[in-house]
């Protein structure tokens, strides 16, 4: 992979009004080198996933339109939808105030799911609210049917999810 | 601030399976103690900010039905709004696949703004896609109107972005 540590797309952070209230893009990367993303359906303005990306899968997703990731897990350039054929087409990119997150707001090919799970979001479980209880809680379920077989789709490959 | 490092009604990560499959609440916070959080309006479901919490934070989100946050400029516990008035009653709380990032969907109070800039979203500004520009890019302004004068709300208060 090469990295590009700081392309020309990609502005100098000089000041707080120039990062809050100017028009160049100088996005701030954590101590690993990474940004953090929330990608949500263009249509339904559903939550599909929170993710990571590096200079480099910032770079690629403005320039194709489709969304690349840092996996955090496998620390390689994820281009999503790679193995799934679930790509994520992105019609909207917005970055915030301080620009150390990015918001991308895609259409989904395919099924439209983006959980490797096989629901279509990733966060399909719900966590009571108001509760005072002095043990663990029990997370409802938002989305009960899978969209897709897990192990048909990605076999052996291993599991992203670390504890 | 007392930080609850191992609340009761966080379960411990034993599994794969219990953490993706399972129906009890088993987050997992990064090296500095924090978790990602999604905010959006519960009504237009428009992305409002990318924030953290610590496990007091999420605690207390959860039992109180407003959002709580960890500030990572101010290194405190923050109760959104507690300032500006603007605060943010949670409608639902979700948690995603690996139980390592937080969705709050928010009735925000007053204006309904949720920017330390003045903005309704942090992410007032959208990034020009499929360019191959060999220079900066150039944000465009999707919000133009500032819904509050911060110097007016926030007074001489830090400015929580940082270079």
């Amino acid at each position: 992979m090469t990295e590009l540590k700081n392309p020309r797309i990609f502005s100098e952070r000089t000041s707080v009004v120039q990062v809050e209230e100017g028009d160049v893009l100088a996005p701030k990367f954590d101590t690993d080198g990474l940004i953090p993303v929330v990608t949500t359906d263009a249509r339904s303005g559903e939550l599909l996933m929170h993710g990571y990306m590096n200079a480099e899968a910032l770079q690629k997703t403005i320039e194709h339109g489709e969304a690349y990731y840092w996996s955090r897990s496998r620390k390689c350039l994820w281009h999503k939808g790679a193995t799934s054929g679930l790509t994520q087409k992105v019609v909207e990119l917005r970055i915030d105030d301080d620009q150390d997150a990015v918001w991308l707001r895609v259409d989904v090919a395919g099924s439209g799911a983006s959980c490797h799970v096989g629901y279509r979001s990733c966060f399909y479980r719900s966590v009571p609210l108001g509760t005072r209880a002095d043990g663990p809680l029990t997370l409802s379920y938002e989305e009960t049917e899978k969209t897709f077989d897990p192990e048909q789709v990605y076999g052996d490959a291993p599991n992203p999810t670390k504890l």
